[in-house]
């Protein structure tokens, strides 16, 4: 008997893996429903049957509001003061109507600490009260949360996903517990202090983790197969597991949450053949790792709730329970700036704002241009060391070592010490292509992987930028759109302080961004050097030794 | 008025020198005479017209019997007991009749010195009395000699080739006295000694000769330039200038008197284009160099007449005499071998013989395969050193700067030293670059150069061997020669003997050559090694110094 189901999330197969690629909406044919481990066989229209995961189709059920991890448009319609937000609109908090046209219309100056709470807790002057809606905090709590019980299996393929089927409401148990334990301080790291220019607080203590011991796991009896990483954070030096699409799934949220003010990079590429080898999965977990240290390093990713979720989770409960929250949050996209406290700093007067938007648009590029030049330059060097040049020494150490055994066959006396010596530089040259051909990944490699970071890094600032280009000319148009009596002037002091607001956060970002930066090169700069000395040092004391073979006349 | 003129040597136009080409035996019309410094201008069958070197052409003068510098083909009649030696019998000596059918048949065993004196004194057992036409001394002092007079200018292009205008003899006067000054010692040097196995007598000092100081002169009114080398031996330390077509000179007349017997090597290229380019002129001077130091190094070249005439003329009148002498030598080709005793050494089997010509035959042959392969590796080592590699060392340099200048475009404060190192780090690739491009000529060059001197050496081979192994072929048959009466019982004997004779001369080369070759390698090696050393503890030297200027963290 043929049950129909509705898809509600993509899904894409992996290559080998008998599964079946489905698209949210698609509607498909349940073939077999007692496949287990979280799987279903099902048809699709084509006739094309496959595995599919359980939890990504349903029978009846209406599709989900915030479906897959993409991140949301840019937004700027909370710059239009006279039509309602719709985007990030509370799906069940009755309050945001009282939002009235402005999620974040002002900033408040209050120093003390606890920003997403005085928010709420402090409406200022004219401007409509601002509602808990726009801060992480109560509203998340009140939705379903899944509970799997105590026989969900600990290392279940899809069992992050299982939270749609869940069976009942334990909210009491979970939620604010787990939130408090780990965001304890997670509204403090968005203010920005001016002291020596705008920057973000860093805390006292800087957060990393390590990612290490890549395991092989298996799911529904050996059919498929995963890597699961242990994050141990240095706080706690507890390890947690994740898979790489636990990753992907941060990497997700932070986009979402932090994109439009902090340019989140990519993940390291997805692969799917070879995925198993082991220098993939090494070059995999290296670039997880330096994903990890990046977002450990910044201080309001690293002190967000999802991510202190993602480094701390206490059991698969607390981890569902934070994942279900995570993916309700609604202080997304330009959203995020309405969180933003400029500490003791005066507005910006929009001038200066454009200014240093263009600055930093023009330094960014320039410095993207300058980084993939260095990846050109760097990958044909690589390319050389590793092939032609090498071979090449080789080559020369076989003709020195041929002609030695020539010579040694000549018959005539006394010429041993040559010829040995000639098979010894021979060798040595052959040692030499090879510390040639295996020099670029203990000096190029992290040159490379370094700049590879901040193409990626570099890559998000376009967008980062183009959502404060927006925002400045909306801010342009108010002139405008005072005289035609479309907003009011209060209301465009509003706009410019948001401006402002930005423009700090962007300031903040970039000075973040030198020090990093400033910080990576002098480390990679140092440690290609190091390893250069050392690689012709070593070149030079092998000849130095194959030269003292021959005979000095 | 034309004059019809007859063509006595091969000349070979100059490119662009307004030179013709002609042919020995062509005859070519005259039509100006009187164009001074050696040269007349004429017309050859085809039209052409060009000027040719007076003294290569003559009016009813017939054609000469040892023309050009090429060399004899090999002659192995004296191997044929039977028919007199046609060849290298001497024009003016009527005691060649007195050879009778075998110009070296025994071998003198007296082991005093002097042994073309003693070869002539000398004759033993049955054999016939060898005259002293072989051995190189009065005979040809009774040919005509040139007088060219007080007035004869120094430099003139074509001095050398002015002999056969001469006006006069004036023997007494010439011949013997430079020829004793110079040759004193040739004899003995023949000989072969062997203690240590068959070797070459070599003199108690080394000769050598520094060749320097090109200097550009013109003939004809500067219608003619040429690059003139001084040659400075070691034992007298006297430079004697020459040309390069002097060296070419040298090596015809060595070619031909020690060719079945010595590799002679050829020299460096003769280049038309750019032959008085300051690079060029360099190159043919260390090769030149070279090539003469090769020649001093071997006992039989060195102590040969024309060398040490090469080295020492007294003056111009001295050189033109010892030119035309050596013109006329007669023991030239395989005739070199009745001139070689191998003192105290026993004739040695047939069979033995063979066996060392086999082994030498494939050691060169080896060796030959060895050298072509280093040298082709070398080859392209040498293209991407001067290519491809500094290149990119140079693109490095240049990304590491150009991202340097932008980081100091960040308007961010304190990076001057992360950027004031990347300068210094991209500056030092730089560096590294040129470097790279340079090191070729400091150490590759001189290894490729030895072995291009080698290559060229080993290309003799062939021809060296050849002789020996038709003269093993011409003993084989002796056995069917005396079974058929063709020969003598004695006349086998003898036979054997010069094979002997041959193989001990190719064994005192043989050992000549594989002791030149231990220390010439020995040296090239040690020399490519340490220059080698320098380059790589010079780079880690530099990166060193780059490394120290990024902060320590």
């Amino acid at each position: 008997m043929a049950t129909k189901a509705q898809v509600l999330y993509d899904f894409t197969a992996e290559p080998g893996n008998n599964e079946l690629s489905v698209r949210e909406g698609e509607t498909i044919t349940i073939t077999n429903q007692s496949i287990g481990g979280g799987w279903i066989e099902a048809q699709n229209s084509r006739g094309e049957i496959g595995l599919v995961p359980e939890d990504y189709v349903e029978l009846n059920k209406p599709q989900p509001s915030s479906g897959g991890g993409s991140v949301p448009p840019l937004d700027l319609s909370f710059f239009d003061t006279h039509v309602p937000t719709p985007a990030p609109a509370p799906a069940s908090n009755t309050q945001s109507q009282c939002n009235g046209n402005d999620p974040w219309a002002v900033f408040d100056n209050n120093a003390s600490g606890g920003f997403s709470n005085n928010w709420a807790a402090q409406p200022e002057g004219t401007e409509t009260g601002k509602n808990s809606s726009n801060a992480w905090g109560s509203t998340s709590y009140g939705h379903p949360q899944a509970y799997q019980g105590p026989g969900a299996e600990d290392d279940e393929w899809d069992d992050e996903w299982d939270e749609r089927k869940s069976s009942g409401y334990t909210e009491g148990e979970t939620g604010e517990g787990g939130a408090i334990t780990r965001g304890g301080a997670h509204g403090s790291s968005m203010k920005i202090i001016g002291e020596v220019g705008p920057v973000w607080e860093y805390p006292d203590s800087q957060l990393d983790c390590v990612v290490a011991d890549p395991k092989k796991g298996s799911k529904m009896y050996g059919l498929k197969s995963y890597i699961e990483y242990q994050v141990s954070p240095n706080t706690t030096n507890r390890p947690v597991n994740h898979r790489y699409k636990h990753f992907d799934w941060l990497y997700e949220r932070l986009l979402e949450k932090f994109g439009s003010a902090i340019p989140i990079p990519s993940l390291p590429d997805k692969q799917v053949t070879g995925r198993f080898e082991e220098e993939f999965i090494k070059m995999r977990m290296e670039r997880l790792q330096a994903w990890m240290t990046r977002m450990c390093r910044h201080p309001v990713v690293a002190n967000s709730e999802v991510f202190q979720l993602f480094l701390n989770y206490k059991d698969e409960k607390d981890w569902k329970t934070g994942k279900r929250k995570a993916e309700k949050d609604e202080t997304v996209g330009v959203m995020i700036f309405s969180t933003i406290e400029p500490e003791g700093l005066p507005d910006l007067e929009l001038l200066e704002v454009e200014q240093k938007c263009e600055q930093f648009s023009r330094f960014t590029k320039a410095m993207d241009d300058g980084v993939k030049d260095l990846l050109t330059v760097g990958h044909e060097h690589w390319k050389r060391c590793t092939g032609p040049l090498p071979k090449e020494y080789q080559r020369i150490g076989k003709a020195l070592q041929n002609l030695s055994s020539v010579f040694t066959s000549s018959g005539y006396e006394g010429e041993a010490t040559l010829t040995d010596a000639m098979t010894a530089a021979g060798k040595t040259y052959e040692e030499i292509a090879q510390m040639v051909a295996e020099q670029p990944k203990k000096d190029l490699h992290f040159l490379m992987e370094t700049n590879n970071e901040y193409k990626g890094l570099l890559g998000c600032f376009p967008d980062t930028i183009g959502v404060h280009k927006a925002a400045i000319e909306k801010v342009k148009e108010a002139d405008k759109l005072v005289a035609t009596n479309k907003i009011t002037t209060t209301e465009k002091v509003t706009m410019g302080k948001r401006a402002s607001t930005m423009s700090y956060a962007l300031q903040a970002e970039m000075n973040h961004f030198h020090s990093n930066r400033i910080y990576d090169y002098n480390r990679v700069m140092q440690l290609y050097l190091e390893q250069q000395v050392k690689f012709y040092e070593t070149i030079a004391e092998k000849l130095r030794h194959a030269h003292s073979q021959f005979t000095t006349m």
